[in-house]
């Protein structure tokens, strides 16, 4: 058991102990019909009182994650045959204590077996990608460059690779020399650098709330007191911003200002502009998170945040895998000076420097001159099926609530009242369909309210079928409980 | 500033301070010419007394890393004048606390611009490689999957990868299923997923002395208490070993046994099998670094010390980089059961999985009918070149001690007492030759009298330029502290 405790947090030490079980079991990482440590156990090793471990098992149980048998112990619930819990085969390694809180990303990346309808992953479905084209690329860089297969990439990048994104990066009114890009392997780990860089125990870090999960399981697992601030129509809401400011001394903000994941809104140029200011003034870090800012349907986007900053508080992360190969996970990130020395070094100590090979393969896509052509028939495609899936929601339910976006490939919907995210998920896969309950994309504990759909993860006539079957369920379930007049006991 | 002081550690806090430093500078993560923090600001935001301030720095002082000038300050030593010590462009950034504290590995990984002969580098020149055969393999992969341009691996490895691994195991003992193999993007990166998942500050983690760098710094940048044990012909010092888990609690030993890096020795038979009563008796985890064991040039070495665990004690850490095609950064960690979910949840976190394509090549590089031939025709190239190299050490210095060694690509030679391996490095340079001052591989400050040599990292006739160059240097400084009578300030 591993429960960094932030003594000077927001939460008791109960909600925290609850909160840290209410990760792991959501994570699957404690696993269905798995016995907790007994209260006086627990109680021993974290140094707290009895009452405050047995709080801390009473709201889990209240809030439906475990149940309790007299002299047993309490057992993470399950509505299966609990199985396995005596087997002792491997039970000495549950002794040792890890560093990992939540792993969201990991329930998310990996759909059970039987889903057909994958709209939980954030990804574009390879018969909308423009797969041909990468073929032919990544075949002249093999033929090209075969010398390359025998050998590594520098910590900080490949200097063409650093080239191509440098020259990439000015249609986004950026301005940067290779030698401030640092080459990562996907967004994912740019974000995690960045965490292990700068984020250690108890400092705070900013985070929208929602925002993306993958995300949140980095700044945890790096101990991180997470204050989740909201998000208006027109991105992060810079007044609780400054108020949370006022009170707290924030190391770090990550944020996702273009057609936000997950809800699709985008930080207004007003308020880009203002982000800097507040981060001059309170001396914390930005991190922005870019990952398909080229994908808008009608008007480009503001430029990002990075392009008004003068004094080096923003850290720009650009992801290539969501439009370009995602079989090479190449990303990169943009900053200078000390920041980028201590990123570099981050890098190196991680992996060494990402693959030669992945890297050179996004770098020629990035200089083909298709580029444009390939991108705006992207666009095309991307926009139709928002349209698509827009156009069916309204169809095939009047019970939702959501604001169609205007780029990237999610959509936020707020289910009625008397369903609840999880209820209809499990309800979902029987029906061999997979979304993301919103309870993923925030920090903390909430009422699960809200799903992301991720609208170009499959193709156009699977697409219908998959939102068709979907509102049938919510339709169903909304009724069922209505009749029933109660709020599911989960 | 950073200090994570461990109160119950051997070393003082002055040490501490000292050694925080030696890394970082080492590391070239402070810089030459760099101003240190005044003694009363750094002791104010340590909490530590002045004078224990004062002691670090000189000690700091006497072993050459820092010069103090009065009225001015504390600064990094340097043979060149000092550049842009009063640059406060991007000053606010210094005022960042991280958590790097050393990285070892990127001065190793990138040497200066102006280097012909890298001996530093733990790699095979191209030359050597069998570079037409991996880029057949590899044309073939994309032309045949090219659907996978556009897919994400899972976060624990493609199933393909998996499967292929298990297979290759065969050859070395290990009767693994795919399902508990987990797919990193190099054994570096391997190293750092049991890292973050199982060791956290102050847990204590066992090293051979010396040791591969990078993993110093991985542990280190965990915050861990590291603490060094001999390495003996026959592998590390188990009487030693032994005496340290009977005073301490270690929760990792962290091993290379064959053809160990950097000294080339091969852990017996019998001290693998103790190895696995050791860890069972005390409870900790072996990580099992194996970068090269199928690179012997007589004798196939012993079985992994994996081969003989029946209890899930040993985490078996495969990379491919080594030999097959470095420009893929793929390797492959081994375990089971509660281990591997966490790595697993770790390897999620960090990157979300490895990429698809470079999987799919190992994979298919693994599965050729020519693998076996292509290793056998690797084996004899590094024979040869490691021959050469042992003849031409021989014939150009009879002031050198070494063991040839019988496989992998590194050889550990001791220098003459009056010849630190620091100032050779400087001379080594100006002659565009570099190689490892021994001094990396320890967790801890040593005297610096071992250089590592990397002689698979040239092609043959580069090879023996370097060495012979190398050679005149080391008699040529030899001669000068032996007349001059005293060893050099340093």
């Amino acid at each position: 058991m591993n429960i960094h405790f932030k003594r000077y947090s927001h939460l008791t030490l109960h909600d925290q102990i609850c909160q840290y079980f209410m990760d792991r079991i959501s994570s699957n990482m404690i696993k269905e019909g798995e016995k907790l440590p007994s209260v006086r156990q627990l109680s021993k090793e974290l140094g707290v009182s009895l009452v405050t471990v047995q709080k801390a098992y009473q709201q889990l149980q209240e809030k439906g994650y475990v149940e309790s048998f007299q002299g047993k112990g309490v057992f993470v619930k399950s509505l299966k045959q609990p199985k396995n819990i005596y087997n002792t085969d491997t039970n000495w390694q549950m002794l040792i204590p890890d560093y990992v809180p939540r792993a969201q990303s990991l329930s998310i990346s990996q759909p059970l077996r039987n889903i057909r309808y994958n709209l939980a992953t954030a990804c574009i479905d390879e018969s909308i990608l423009p797969i041909d084209w990468i073929k032919k690329v990544t075949m002249q860089v093999i033929e090209q460059y075969s010398y390359l297969l025998g050998q590594y990439s520098s910590a900080n990048g490949d200097s063409e690779f650093r080239t191509a994104v440098s020259n990439y990066l000015v249609s986004k009114n950026l301005h940067i020399p290779p030698e401030h890009i640092l080459a990562v392997s996907g967004a994912q780990q740019g974000i995690e650098l960045v965490a292990k860089t700068f984020i250690g125990p108890n400092d705070i870090v900013l985070m929208e709330a929602p925002t993306y999960p993958g995300s949140i399981d980095i700044f945890k697992a790096r101990g991180a007191q997470i204050i989740p601030i909201p998000v208006e129509q027109d991105g992060i809401d810079t007044k609780v911003l400054l108020k949370i400011c006022d009170q707290y001394h924030p190391k770090l903000l990550y944020i996702n200002p273009t057609f936000q994941n997950p809800t699709g809104t985008t930080l207004s140029m007003k308020k880009r502009k203002e982000l800097i200011d507040i981060a001059e003034s309170y001396h914390f870090l930005i991190l922005e998170d870019d990952p398909w800012s080229e994908l808008y349907f009608q008007e480009p986007p503001p430029p990002p945040i990075k392009s008004f900053d003068q004094s080096g508080h923003v850290i720009y992360l650009k992801g290539f895998s969501k439009f370009l190969s995602p079989a090479c996970r190449i990303g990169a990130l943009v900053t200078e000076g000390r920041l980028l020395e201590k990123l570099i070094a981050a890098k190196s100590i991680s992996d060494l420097g990402s693959p030669l090979l992945t890297q050179k393969i996004i770098a020629a896509l990035l200089q083909s001159t298709e580029l444009n052509t390939i991108l705006q028939h992207l666009r095309n495609n991307l926009r139709k099926q928002a349209n698509q899936c827009v156009q069916l929601l309204h169809q095939n339910s009047s019970l939702l609530m959501f604001r169609p976006s205007n780029g990237g490939n999610t959509i936020w919907v707020e289910l009625p009242k008397n369903v609840h995210a999880d209820i209809l998920l499990e309800h979902a896969h029987t029906k061999q369909l997979s979304f993301l309950p919103g309870n993923a994309c925030f920090p903390t504990h909430v009422p699960n309210q809200y799903i992301r759909l991720s609208f170009a993860a499959l193709p156009a006539d699977e697409l219908e079928q998959a939102i068709k079957s979907l509102c049938d369920i919510i339709h169903t379930l909304s009724q069922k409980y209505d009749e029933i007049e109660r709020y599911p006991s989960f």
